[in-house]
């Protein structure tokens, strides 16, 4: 992409608004405007990230299993009294009233929902297990939105429902879930420590947070320090091993990690005292086993083996698709800006011109553009006639792992320069050299 | 995709409260469940056409030169009296009002909006022209709503935005969207023809529709027998080709289509007789070229190359991608089912076992799932133990482009069947064969 062709407003200053770092170098960077309170568009930067994480977390769904759909925004206010929640909810639900004065809500989530499209369709033991997710805006109308996306009002989110034909099954579901969360965070670049939690409005009796590390965080945290050392990804293990999916839930259960809500001293005070961390966190995710509290209230049922009705078991998992772009940048920044993993980042090279206005420049630049587009390397090309300081300065807000930068004197002596964000670390290249470096 | 592990729920009978085709089929097949009125849940074999056709649109808009974003569903109320539409649009607009009683709505269409957002962060004519799009779910208050999604209160649009320094530069924007959608929609596997429009609440006065002609369309249309011979891609043309955009543009003009709302007959009359087609069409695009409409309404000013301050010229530019599901089935189905166009279709090939609980069809079929699989193929499995006509009643029904059917008779003579489903041609030939040609 070239930048005289794309809308990136950069700001000059940091928003004094602003109260976090990611909001900060959101709006800086041009990822976000806001349209109303805790209401923001995505520009084209910020949506590329967004989508980046979407398709990462798709992809470690689809593997577990999971089976993409998706559910309207808009609800009825009826669906939600069929579980008790329409009253039960409070203010944060928007509610809403149509032309007909039919009462209608924008979906905080979507447990009544799915739970009553299954009733409607799913008849025999044979239709089950599944596990059923879709990433759609949702709404909740905070009392008072703030750090930006990080806590807005209207947010994207990727929230699966498992049903199985009994608990057995239900938390085989559940474990298969916080596999396929440990190895979407891993994917994204971030550490994100499973904590036992409360299960809150969603109900239930067992729950687990994601929680990204970072000063700002909302709460308090406390775990072992074996989540350091711990293989996020799991390796070897696989969806269809039962006893590995009870073996890793076993050793999450049993490494202390908690937020100050669900925090025990006396299990604390057992963690050896030098490996107790502390520190604040983002929840990022949050997984609930709630057995038959949706469905028995709904009259969901199927018959089982024997001929006889079943009411399934359930569980629900969530994402928090766009509060992770703040949540990563939280954890991924540095003073002169943002610093992609780069799993997510909107492109993974910013080209530079040190000089707009030098053919020589421009010749090379757009050659070398040219080879890293159709090597399939995402490049975003700033083209502009702008000062070259300027230009490095905006590579750096933006946060691409790479920066490749033209100019005249390199040019002369037949080199360029290759500047990895995260490290700082530059080095004088052959142009050839560096295509082969960012295309191998 | 294993049937068995699918969330695929079949209805053995037509549905009897649908009335168009395409709803029943829709309803019949699976792809959507009514969760209030005219609001759907995609059910996941929906969601995959829905997808598919999200994903050629973006990619003819990001071939087009417009660049994509993502704004919100909720907009304030403010925004909409800056244009003067807030109380224009009528009872179509879910108003909205939220906890701090601020007055807000469910986003039918963004002009305002993105001119908003264009105003506080571009400053010179140096950030124009440029076209942007978002893929976002709209809200229309229909009063009453119907044949499921073709006219739903809930739907998806494509809507591109374009920003020009004066007339000229925006009409080369709306011939260049032009271009996009006759390529788009001969993507899509459809005939969708440019027509002449009045166009309405937008406002401005160049405008087309595009219409996919149907039999159960909501408008008449007329048009010369000359937009069947069109060459819809029209290939070899460039987007950078002005002389080439302004002569689609002139043909499109000089070539008589249109619906019932702009038909002339003074016009129509000059068509030779035997080559006017007339019937009905649906509306699944529509662009607008509205000059300063908003932009003047809203203060969208950049300074221009001589330092005075410009008025932008705009146009705005939407397909329907949720109601393209429908229009596709109206205009491709017969009595057994639907017809997916190979590009839209969910999966490419369903295989299908006749014996569920024959070892050696069982063997077989999973041998070429796992093959064509690893060869990127899209196939539904249907391995379930169910009566085989039913499962090919079922493949009929949902109408993917191949059917790939193992019985144990044919295996005993080392053959499968392949059979088209657009055609009905079936052919008997080994496994090796039928793999081949699926995977060529």
């Amino acid at each position: 992409m070239r930048v005289s062709r794309c809308f990136l407003p950069v700001l000059k200053e940091s928003p004094s608004d602003a109260q976090i770092v990611s909001h900060k170098l959101m709006l800086q960077a041009g990822l976000v405007r806001q349209t109303a309170a805790g209401i923001y568009a995505w520009l084209p930067i910020g949506f590329r990230v967004l989508k980046k994480i979407e398709q990462i977390v798709r992809e470690e769904q689809d593997r577990a299993g999971a089976q993409e759909m998706l559910m309207p925004t808009i609800q009825s206010a009826d669906l939600w009294r069929e579980s008790g929640r329409y009253d039960a909810y409070g203010p944060e639900m928007l509610r809403i009233t149509d032309r007909h004065k039919r009462e209608m809500l924008y979906g905080p989530t979507n447990e009544e929902m799915l739970t009553a499209l299954f009733r409607d369709d799913v008849n025999s033991y044979r239709d089950l297990p599944r596990t059923l997710y879709h990433i759609q805006w949702k709404f909740r109308d905070e009392v008072r939105p703030r750090f930006g996306v990080m806590r807005g009002r209207e947010f994207l989110m990727k929230d699966a429902y498992s049903f199985d034909l009994d608990e057995a099954g239900a938390r085989l579901s559940y474990y298969t879930q916080l596999l396929a969360y440990l190895r979407t965070f891993q994917r994204l670049g971030i550490q994100a420590v499973p904590m036992k939690a409360a299960s809150g409005p969603i109900g239930g009796d067992l729950s687990h947070e994601f929680i990204v590390l970072a000063p700002t965080g909302e709460s308090e945290v406390f775990y072992d320090a074996a989540f350091e050392e711990f293989d996020w990804a799991q390796g070897g293990l696989d969806y269809g091993d039962e006893a590995g999916l009870h073996g890793l839930f076993d050793r999450v259960s049993s490494t202390y990690a908690a937020t100050d809500e669900t925090h025990d001293e006396a299990r604390w005070a057992e963690v050896p005292e030098a490996r107790r961390r502390t520190g604040r966190g983002i929840e990022v995710g949050h997984i609930f086993y709630f057995g038959d509290k949706y469905s028995a209230a709904m009259g969901l049922k199927v018959s089982g083996q024997d001929g006889k009705p079943l009411t399934p078991m359930m569980g629900s998992y969530g994402i928090g698709v766009s509060r992770l772009v703040g949540a990563i940048i939280e954890a991924s920044h540095d003073d002169k800006g943002i610093v992609w993993p780069a799993a997510v980042a909107p492109w993974q090279v910013g080209l530079v011109t040190m000089r707009g206005d030098d053919a020589a420049s421009i010749t090379a630049a757009d050659d070398i553009y040219a080879k890293l587009t159709a090597a399939g390397v995402e490049t975003l090309y700033d083209d502009r006639d702008e000062r070259g300081g300027v230009k490095l300065g905006t590579q750096d807000l933006i946060g691409l792992p790479w920066q490749l930068i033209v100019g005249p004197r390199g040019l002369a002596a037949g080199t360029v320069e290759l500047k990895n964000r995260k490290t700082g670390d530059k080095e004088e290249l052959s142009i050839d050299s560096a295509l082969t470096k960012l295309t191998s």
